[in-house]
């Protein structure tokens, strides 16, 4: 997509017959990571990653990126080059091009990163066609960055390899452009915020109820399910289609959970209710991710 | 542009024939502004302008605008209202729309502004087509913001009317469209960070040098020369154009100064000088505007 870098903007040639995808997402040092948990690479990683997983989210294919980024002059210059660099590794992987960006001092890093993709005019998946009878899918393993984000904050001992794993997540933008292109999904959204918290914006902007089956969430290993409900940055897909359709339990060389069901728009407030598939269900509230200082 | 806001992102339509711009500036609170001098509206309407300003400089149209907003639990909920207020108040001026954007906890007020815009196909007018014997113009008078920055930093009272001028200053969209459509610059540029840096940005870009006439710049009402040539954040317009082309005095109703003259690129590294018309000439080293927490 990208003509080349301009000078006071970047000018761009988007296709015809395509639509263009606008995300932005801004990171902030202790609110989002922490310098003493995180290597400089991973939190460039991370910063993009939440842009990839959004276009992913809409059936889209991300062809440009842009930073803007602050950072404290007492801030090593290694710190830095590492990030662009761990940035750079995860927009290598999918063509993603650096196109442009601002720097400034800031006390604390903080990177806004603004992700431009495209999709056919038209067909962007949206939050807001879930309708009544629609299964409910989830990809991958859910509660992995809770679990590993609980022990962190415990100050326990955790392998570097184990925080790289978690933190390096990959987008699912193979899958997100699969569904797409089947027309499978009626409604679709990433786990950045948490199961509870990301199928209630799909509840309510397509103003429907949905029922989770408890059994079915895929837990990932030393997670918990309150982890997998609950923890956010799982960056996974969720996403709904018809009941007729059939969704393959793997897409893309990732598994997909079919996890409960869309239900027609409650009478009262609670949108999203779990239970055993058949059995008693009780409301589920939408709590998510919570900052670190937060939770500090 | 805009077909609506999506969800996981926005999803815009590019005019078949246009080209897309964009640019990303971060503002942060104690670097850019001071919430002890400027008023929250009148940072919303700084941290839109920079965007605009580059969308001016490119002779483009600004179609929308992305914001990523980073503010204190301590900050009051009128200032983060009052700091839209100031960003929708301009952006409506222009018919641009606040398509997306993010939010997060920050220490400082830290405001990410993405501004995307069009042109047509090809006719994004660069920094790099200045050619000897061209002729250098810039729009409005210079000095100005420079001018008020001294005086709030000496501590010295000045009325929150001159604030609010210097401030809250329009984008010159007007006159870099003007100027496109009639292809008149063979370069352009915003004065951001000051003529001398920003003119020293066309002359590298285009490879050339640049002669300035210390008598022909438009210094603003209590200015200096100096703060003219070294001030910043004026927002004008600093173009090129070929010396048989008539550049009105007066473009949109806005003043438009002959200020100097695109020489061959010289063998040492001084690319802008300047002096009287015809007179001796001395270079102009690059040396614009410096974050406020430099100079303090």
């Amino acid at each position: 997509m990208a003509l080349g870098i301009g000078d006071d903007c970047a000018v761009l040639r988007v296709e015809p017959g395509s639509d263009l995808l606008v995300t932005t997402d801004m990171c902030v040092e202790d609110i989002h990571f922490k310098r003493a948990w995180h290597t400089a690479r991973s939190v460039g990683h991370r910063c993009l990653l939440r842009g990839l997983s959004d276009i992913a989210a809409m059936g889209g294919t991300p062809t440009a990126c842009f930073l803007s980024l602050g950072l404290s002059e007492t801030l090593s210059a290694k710190w830095a080059n590492d990030f662009i660099a761990g940035l750079l590794g995860l927009a290598g992987k999918f063509n993603v091009a650096l196109a442009g960006g601002d720097t400034t001092k800031s006390e604390k890093v903080t990177a806004d990163i603004v992700v431009l993709g495209k999709v056919p005019s038209g067909r962007a998946v949206s939050r807001s066609r879930a309708r009544p009878g629609d299964k409910i899918y989830v990809t991958g393993m859910l509660g992995g960055s809770a679990w590993l984000l609980k022990r962190l904050m415990a100050g326990e001992s955790v392998s570097r390899l184990s925080v790289q794993r978690q933190f390096c997540l990959l987008p699912r933008l193979a899958v997100g452009d699969w569904l797409r292109e089947r027309g499978v999904p009626t409604a679709m959204i990433d786990l950045s915020d948490g199961l509870s918290v990301d199928l209630a914006h799909i509840c309510k902007e397509s103003n429907v109820a949905a029922e989770l089956w408890s059994g079915a969430i895929p837990v990932e290993r030393g997670a918990t399910l309150e982890m997998a409900l609950h923890g956010g940055e799982d960056y996974e897909l969720l996403f709904t289609a018809p009941a007729k359709i059939r969704v393959p339990p793997r897409i893309e060389g990732v598994p997909v959970s079919s996890i409960g069901e869309i239900r027609p728009a409650p009478n009262k407030a609670a949108r999203v209710l779990i239970g055993e598939q058949g059995g008693k269900l009780r409301p589920l509230p939408p709590r998510g991710w919570e900052h670190f200082s937060k939770r500090n």
